[in-house]
């Protein structure tokens, strides 16, 4: 039985990009969690790439895999995704390389060092390649987008494009209140909705062509897609693939929580 | 800054091999910790190899890193490479895919599945490549090269070979009796010093043409050696390099051990 994997940077300019990553002089530990190192990607870097996605920062789960958005955030845009016909050819990159610790500061996230750096990462993507249609998630993520879009490279490209709430803002804005959640989750999946009428009609070369349905006023069955096996480094086990939860920062205070990462394999894996 | 790294099973033969791994049925989980996913390599699969070492089974540090032989045991070797001129050119692989848990039956090391699995990866780095000598660590290691050598690939080529005490046998054999531990090092290093005269001979292209030193009845400065950036994935960060120490396997009990993998990153890294 064949184990599907991604393998990463295999090829130029990826190689390259992948060993001249900026680290604590261009993002400080103090807005970072630049102790666990960079997360580059997720997807397609031969080339393959319809759909570009950027993200915000890596958290634990995409620290051990090396990949991300491999957790609920992204699943949900995985959903987003198939929607648009796209089930292989889309590339994920992060607007920080790290997790961010505490909060960014304007310094920081306008140091050219730090945008130079991305937009590599960018005209690589979409500079003279196949991408028909460029979706961010959170604010930080669309600045992203509009720091290359001032670069001349970005300037010369025409691509259909879309800023979208970020997939998991409605648990981080209510804070376990039902209703708010509710509120907040309706209102992202309009929000979604119209970015799936932007972007779909640009997206001329979809892996499945799929007649497109707008989101609900709730999550339902089939909108949030497992990440697939193919997205994943060689190896991993599929528990790794299938759910989150696995990973935890742990700690008796702040410092001890920020030097941790406690793997757990999940009930019923081990026999 | 270039951070070097080692982009992993990249081409064919290995896609393939990385992606056909035996699991549980092969290895079954009472012997194995199969719920950690396959180790399969360290060093070099573009065909640069001069030397293959095959090592026994990965283990936690392993386990993270996604490459084989990254710890004390992995410095040892890395030492024993130098000390034949080796300082790249060389690939590791496990006689077990998976760390073992508890003791190997001999039904599942003969598992012709095993085998002929282990056989293929044997086949790609030995038939018509470079490699010009190989080592095993350890008895089960022993037994994959002969195994191998049983087959028609292996009979048809001849390849300078050593087989040595494992790199650590001294520390789980002494169990931290002083005398015990001093004495099983000078053994190993003796051994070791044995493994050195018969494969110098065969390496035509050292890395770095070095005169051969044997062992002293201690471990010398420069007989350890850290693990070369050049062969961990992208972006892990210089603490999972530099040292081992980082990932334990915590729980209150067998079962709750076996599950887990937490990793703490060293002192004085997080400011």
């Amino acid at each position: 039985m064949a184990h599907f994997f991604d393998p990463g940077c295999v090829a130029e300019p990826f190689l390259t990009l992948c060993a001249e990553y900026p680290d604590a002089e261009v993002y400080p530990s103090s807005q970072f969690r630049v102790e666990w190192g960079p997360i580059f990607h997720r997807g397609r870097l031969d080339g393959s790439a319809r759909v570009l996605v950027i993200g915000q920062d890596p958290a634990q789960h995409e620290t051990i895999v090396r990949r991300t958005l491999v957790g609920e955030a992204g699943r949900r845009v995985q959903g987003l995704l198939a929607k648009l016909g796209m089930t292989r050819s889309y590339v994920f990159i992060n607007t920080y390389l790290y997790s961010v610790y505490g909060s960014v500061k304007a310094k920081t996230r306008k140091d050219v060092r730090l945008l130079g750096y991305r937009n590599r990462w960018m005209d690589a993507l979409l500079v003279d390649q196949k991408v028909e249609a460029v979706l961010a998630l959170g604010q930080a993520a669309d600045e992203a987008w509009k720091f290359w879009k001032a670069t001349p490279a970005g300037q010369s490209t025409s691509l259909a494009y879309a800023a979208v709430t970020h997939p998991t803002q409605p648990e981080s804005f209510s804070k376990g209140e039902k209703a708010k959640l509710q509120l907040a989750t309706k209102k992202l999946l309009q929000n979604w909705s119209l970015a799936l009428q932007t972007l779909a009609p640009a997206i001329s070369h979809p892996d499945t062509p799929t007649p497109l349905v707008p989101y609900g006023e709730t999550w339902a069955e089939g909108d949030r897609i497992g990440i697939p096996d193919y997205d994943f480094p060689a190896g991993l086990p599929s528990w790794m693939h299938e759910q989150d939860g696995w990973a935890r920062r742990v700690g008796a205070d702040d410092v001890g929580k920020r030097r941790n990462i406690t793997i757990t394999v999940p009930k019923g894996v081990v026999q």
